[in-house]
């Protein structure tokens, strides 16, 4: 067995580590990270031995910047997973709610639990930079009328008190994060994976030229290959030309996928694909 | 002739007023918002006659909340234009460029502008609100050490100094901006469209079968419609299903643009064309 140690982005206790956790096992080490170019870095650099990322969530869209990055580094996916995110209200024990009048945590959090803000209109919201950091501060600053949003893997690891469990407004809140590994490294056996249907992620580039993406989604839906989604990024130094990130079903090694990919390559300008994995 | 208010993000100096007086004449009235709601809210409302939001910059990509907006209001988008956005560093009159040592503006700014900051290393990043509120914040705290760093009309509304122009790293750097109007408002003339070419956007949702999506382009490719720009977000309700928002070349009255939305239409579970508009 391995020592290995799989490096976040955010504090101890963001969902990026429940994420790590559930791919890799409850107990693996964790490194977390201030930024994404940090960890991809570190991964490259081989200081750690995978890491996680969040590449979209249900309400608020794609994580563009680690499209980006996943387009700068040679780090395949390896596997994916998608994480409820479940809100929680959280303080320094002892601190009881109708005590709380300012409410700390990411701004996307905070826009994410808007009903619980309008019935309690005492409570301000403030920014932070992070969730799990909302509760690693309010855990040593220890103010009397502060509160934390964040999960509970946050509470429990900085010793915090869950006032209200659940506060999000949308339930259908998930986030589906990427497991990355170094390029060549051993295939693992990833938890729970079981024999589910395999996904291919690629990033391509096509001429700016009338029916381009309409023939390149043509190499995929003729084959009977299904897309799982497609998104758009600009293409750096040409104004208005965009790349495009497919996600598929199939693996890379299929036959037919095989040739849709050989098909796609010669339409685009340029293709790479980023990894196969089972589906979540 | 009207008299006409347009709204915009941000505060007075913004990348946005720009924009607007490049579409609405340099002597329009403004209305600032500090947030997008607040905007769209006011133009529903009719508290002003036009609003100019930015939609995607070619290093950033899409501004996905104005995307959202735009599906949940009925303003039609009836003009396009594109801003090259030029970063300066800013800071009262009287301070030389040795004395700085802080250097505030919104952390998109900052982070197009690495080249400075790694060429002069005593110089502190801090992010702000916003590009043209750190120069309003410089001029009203006037720090001996601070600079901003914003828009040439910011330094001007503000009475402020330019130390250096053009300190953003890549000059690729554009913004484009739609210019909303409450619907069945009467048509005007936009300064500079001229004859230049139409565009059309909309907005779609398809059923999460095989070739969905390439059916929905076949509806554009085989009328030789060509697809200028194509960007997904996710369906609230419905993780891990997407709306599609298209831009074409064509106006929605033109013959063969109208066959392809009535084509689009029976393939898509949801089609709304957001505007037509000459191409910027």
């Amino acid at each position: 067995m391995r020592l290995e140690t799989a490096a976040f982005q955010g504090e101890r206790g963001a969902f990026s580590e429940e994420a790590a956790r559930r791919l890799l096992g409850r107990r693996v080490n964790v490194l977390p990270c201030q930024r994404f170019e940090e960890l991809f870095r570190n991964l490259t650099e081989k200081k750690v031995q995978a890491a996680v990322v969040p590449i979209e969530n249900t309400l608020a869209g794609s994580v563009h910047e680690n499209y980006d990055h996943l387009l700068h580094h040679d780090l395949p996916i390896v596997a994916e997973t998608s994480v409820r995110i479940v809100h929680n209200l959280i303080a320094p024990p002892g601190v009881p709610f109708r005590n709380i009048r300012r409410v700390f945590s990411h701004p996307v959090a905070l826009n994410q639990c808007l009903n619980f803000f309008s019935s309690h209109p005492r409570v301000e919201r403030i920014s932070f930079y992070d969730t799990a950091g909302s509760v690693k501060m309010i855990m040593e600053e220890k103010p009397s009328d502060g509160a934390a949003i964040a999960s509970e893997l946050a509470a429990k690891i900085y010793g915090a008190h869950i006032l209200k469990r659940g506060i999000e407004d949308d339930r259908q809140n998930f986030t589906r994060f990427f497991l990355l590994e170094p390029a060549g490294a051993k295939p693992r056996t990833i938890r729970g994976a079981g024999k589910r249907p395999w996904k291919t992620s690629l990033v391509f580039s096509i001429r700016n030229i009338p029916g381009a993406l309409f023939r390149s989604l043509g190499a995929l839906a003729l084959r009977d290959i299904n897309l799982v989604k497609i998104e758009s990024r600009p293409l750096r130094g040409k104004p208005w030309e965009y790349l495009f990130y497919l996600d598929l079903w199939g693996h890379r090694e299929d036959k037919v996928v095989r040739n849709a990919l050989n098909h796609l390559g010669e339409l685009a300008d340029f293709l790479r694909v980023l990894g196969s994995y089972r589906a979540a």
